[in-house]
């Protein structure tokens, strides 16, 4: 099943994807906290709500996790190109969820920063609680899949040794448009993502060649914090951000950025003045 | 004005402190996202309903913020005794909201850490949204303040260069006992901060020995994201944390840590195996 959070004549709605309509989930503003798993599986539909997705406004899918991390450094491509050393633990860190925006709104392109990037990545949604997880069982734990881009203002994420001023910036998390469940989903051999800003593709690769797999993702950040539905994680952003290019090349107003995933959909969002 | 966020006789309640008796906001579960300024500065007291504190369970005074923003080596005892270098802009991190416990809960020890130290620290709670705010407006948009305890579980906090994995273990972040309004908080050189393990003296400071005070730490962090009535700020730990002690001193099983801070108020939790 597809899934996605929505505004639609005023109200909010999360609602399921039924061919060019979308059907509300009764009394549901948003995907997240309040659809676990055990609600999305059985999800009560108000069929006689329906109405066109031409119609909906769509928002991040999930607008209000209590949790965005973020892996970083996770394909292989990226840790050359940043000339990282390798970890054996993942890199971690996070957004807040007021950087989040739908998978076409304007991504703001604040005054204060030079350098502001792209990283496409493909996101993993929490279903169920998850504390101290196998990696044999941590799939188990996964509500589904959906595309983000971690936009990463470069100045600001050197201001100091800790990354989070330059990864939080309002509007530098466009997510969505569609909860994809783990039964939809692509296997992640065949969940290949392209970013592309304007018409060049950037960004290239697929989900299989994450350093860190999801399970050993989920396995590893359960060990120190509970996981609860709703929760998000950013998998990390393959090589060909462009910081790292010769010359480097950054977002500005007036162009596009666009993350497709195989399977699960894209996210294409303007870049303006902000 | 004081307030607290409580269990009394099985339900939630945002609580103002009349003494020895709290006296429930009518309609409010917690202190956070639901009390900004405008509400606290006229609290709906459903005083027919006024209960003893010593019935009352103290939950973490604010327990659901959108945002924990720590800021890291905010003391120059604490930078010295890290060899680390100065730096011209803050260091911050995150905590999640999991992490959050009561005033006198137990902080769990994993068994996962055998370095699990003590940071005494200074909460700001967030009163009105707040961006690009000045120095010079930025105490406008404090609600309150508040006493903090960022444990943090040094061998996973450099397991890779960011921070995270160490910082926000669930039941690391004690938070309380209560929201002082700054009407009634003391200025910052009163502020004096005492951090004990057991009986000993280990962390001492005052407020205004911050390298960063707090009008300039909201105005740098809301160049970036947008502060929310209810996000917390942990302004940083002063010198003196057991993993720098020589030789160092880590936190086990059957003890207390406590931090006092003059006019605020004081947490004392108990460490227990988890």
């Amino acid at each position: 099943m597809r899934f996605v959070s929505c505004t639609h004549g005023g109200s909010r709605h999360a609602a399921l994807v039924d061919g060019e309509d979308l059907i509300p989930l009764r009394g549901v503003a948003e995907l997240g906290p309040a659809t676990p798993t055990s609600v999305l599986a059985d999800p009560p539909l108000d069929r006689s709500a329906t109405f066109p997705r031409s119609a909906a406004r769509l928002r991040p899918v999930v607008p209000s996790p209590g949790k965005i991390i973020c892996v970083g450094l996770n394909y292989r491509a990226h840790i050359e190109e940043t000339r990282r050393e390798d970890s054996a633990y993942p890199v971690l860190f996070t957004k807040f969820a007021t950087s989040l925006v739908g998978p076409t709104d304007p991504i703001l392109v604040p005054p204060e920063s030079e350098k502001v990037d792209w990283e496409g990545e493909i996101a993993v949604v929490i279903g169920t609680p998850a504390r101290r997880v196998s990696e044999a069982d941590a799939l188990d734990h996964v509500l589904g899949y959906t595309v983000a881009n971690d936009v990463s203002m470069r100045d600001f994420q050197r201001r100091t040794h800790q990354w989070l001023p330059g990864k939080t910036w309002d509007s530098s998390n466009p997510l969505g448009p569609e909860l994809v469940t783990p039964d939809e989903a692509p296997d992640f051999p065949d969940m290949e993502m392209v970013v592309r800003y304007d018409d060049e593709v950037v960004q290239r690769t697929t989900a299989d060649l994450m350093v860190f797999p999801v399970p050993e993702l989920i396995a590893t950040i359960s060990t120190f914090t509970t996981l609860l539905p709703g929760d998000v994680i950013l998998t990390g952003t393959p090589g060909g951000v462009g910081d790292r290019r010769d010359p480097p090349l950054y977002m500005t107003p007036g162009h596009r950025i666009s993350v497709e995933v195989s399977g699960l959909g894209r996210i294409d969002n303007e870049l303006v003045e902000g």
